[in-house]
């Protein structure tokens, strides 16, 4: 027996209760009993993301939503601006070429933000632009865009949208969609969702809504105009086949988010997200980011280490798995997940396991030392007695 | 408590060793861990497939495939041939006309098979057609095509495929593939492979693959050739995100199959879509199909009884779940699935249900006549002694 943690970001650990939701006997999506739970799920999904817009839910992985913002959006021809800071952010870039998109990169060192002032500069250089395609938490980088700055950037542009993959950032930190003024939030079931993967979702804004009209680039299983007909307040339906025991899950996990109250939640993926900091900062692991994210801390491997192999013995040897670097980082950093199913003992965990394995790959730390700075911070989660 | 029947033709009852499964913890799809489950679910899918090509999963639902094989073998501009009988027939015109593919209809009455001829002459018609497109069961009117027939009419023509749905055919009846010559064969995780809705898979012939090379219709998420390149044997991993719990039940629901064997799941569902039909045909009900398929059997309800309000009674009322009509058979028929999880006495239970409920509704049928004509025929899976 070698008991077995999760601690990547994405798939993220999937509650008992909900994984036992979705072991109920299967129903007919095409039911008013299914359509109940739809609604009610798609009410609570729309309370996530603080808009008064649809949230769609689409059977497909993020990939799919990623890429059915820009084919309702956009015409060949066409142009946009991305982000491109991250493994995420590079496949804006791929979806367009596929479909006669001209996308404008922005190109921004892997570990940091990009600045508010170079997306303004793309955005007067490309006046006829579409929108700013970006990353509200970068998962290859573990970074935070300022999407919030971007938003208000297009605000007052006509025609001009800001895209927002919140995938790893949507159920972790306060991002109220409407207020913010982002026009196109997506997100997936495996992250703070704390779901399997397989359900991806997507709002957009009555700015972005307006660009579907003109937009031409093929879709069919993506069509976001003939998805909203079909899953609207009344119909409660979807347009194809729906991903329904994650559906009914996803209602479960909804309904733990407000339970635990969407502040509660915010401040937990914070609070989890500095003691991490603190913990590898205190083992000399120097950060990834520059501006890092809630949901996911990434740290360097120290010099002499093969982040590969250690990866694979934290998981294989350790029971203990956490995701390692992509592309030009792979090898290089470890990847420990906050976002989701996650809270105090998780975080002493990976700590725990962290030093372990360093000390067994021959680079000595002390033990606890990490441990000790995350706890340190991790007992602000519990109020002082006497 | 009304305890609850699931007798539809998708999604299926789910077999409770398989929700189970489902119910593990999560485990990271980037990892040998899952690679292996992968790996080793793809080859026995491919044995059900009875191909040595690959069957791709993909994160979707089964209208996904059907717009991957479109948009992976077609350009803009080029000619492709749809049997249109049913629901189902009529989503290849739709499909192909968002991408600029001309799309020649041969049309049939809802409830017959096509006839041969007709694809002939299509194809006579048309010599630059790049294929035909067909259901082997049109799971709106219950209906078999002859998928191995049309095949052969492809056969000798250079660049042109038989591209077939068997969303309800796969695992139903016996369709090899490679054998019959199929060039495209689809299904989808909730019909005969017994899961919850949400994963699609789709296999090419040489042919097929050899058609990809020079298609132009754009796709990124359903792009086939970076799916290969992704889920061949030692590679085990897929493009994007995987639908991760839906591929570990495929898992164990082909285990299931396999320990059945093959032969005997083709057998048992000719079986019971025999007593079906003679169930029906004992309480007087006339057949949707000329053409019945093994997957699911329908039927007209009897003049003078609402068939919408009749199935939401089987439903709501007495926890039985059949489907009804679509389109312009909604309100007429009722439809029995009996692909997957099914045996003896679901058919009696389906029997009995509709007897029940024809004479609630006030047309008198002789209590039990439907189910001893199911019996009669059902007992042949069950061995004389003495």
């Amino acid at each position: 027996m070698l008991k077995q943690y999760l601690l990547s970001p994405g798939p993220t650990a999937v509650p008992e209760r909900v994984l036992l939701r979705m072991a109920h006997p299967m129903i007919h999506h095409r039911t008013p009993q299914f359509s109940a739970i739809f609604a009610e799920t798609k009410r609570m999904l729309e309370q996530v993301y603080q808009t008064s817009n649809d949230a769609l839910m689409l059977a497909s992985s993020g990939s799919g939503a990623m890429e059915a913002a820009i084919t309702n959006l956009c015409s060949p021809g066409d142009t946009i601006i991305y982000v491109n800071g991250g493994k995420f952010g590079e496949r804006w870039g791929k979806i367009a070429a596929k479909y006669g998109v001209n996308a404008v990169e922005i190109k921004v060192q892997w570990g940091d933000a990009v600045e508010v002032a170079a997306v303004e500069a793309a955005l007067n250089a490309n006046p006829a632009a579409k929108g700013v395609f970006l990353q509200a938490s970068e998962t290859s980088t573990t970074t935070e865009h300022p999407v919030r700055e971007v938003a208000r950037l297009t605000a007052n542009r006509d025609g001009c949208v800001t895209v927002v993959d919140a995938i790893t950032a949507l159920g972790v930190i306060d991002m109220p969609m409407d207020d913010w003024g982002l026009d196109v939030v997506i997100t997936g079931s495996q992250k703070a969702l704390m779901l399997p993967p397989g359900l991806a979702m997507i709002a957009l804004s009555d700015k972005a809504w307006a660009l579907t009209e003109s937009a031409t680039c093929p879709n069919f299983y993506f069509d976001l105009v003939t998805e909203r007909k079909n899953q609207q307040a009344g119909k409660d339906t979807t347009a194809w086949t729906p991903a329904a025991s994650l559906v009914i899950g996803l209602n479960e996990v909804l309904k733990m988010m407000f339970e635990e109250g969407l502040d509660n939640l915010f401040a937990r993926h914070a609070l989890l997200a500095k003691a991490a900091r603190a913990g590898v900062a205190a083992l000399g692991m120097k950060p990834v980011s520059t501006a890092p994210a809630s949901s996911a801390t990434g740290a360097f491997v120290p010099e002499g280490v093969d982040g590969g192999a250690f990866v694979k013995y934290l998981r294989d040897t350790m029971g203990v798995t956490f995701a390692g670097g992509q592309d030009h980082l792979k090898g290089k950093i470890i990847r420990i997940a906050h976002l989701g199913y996650y809270d105090v003992f998780d975080i002493t965990t990976a700590m725990s396991a962290i030093e372990i394995a360093l000390n067994r790959f021959g680079h000595p730390v002390q033990m606890g030392a990490g441990v000790a700075a995350a706890q340190t911070v991790l007992a602000e989660r519990f109020p002082a007695q006497g």
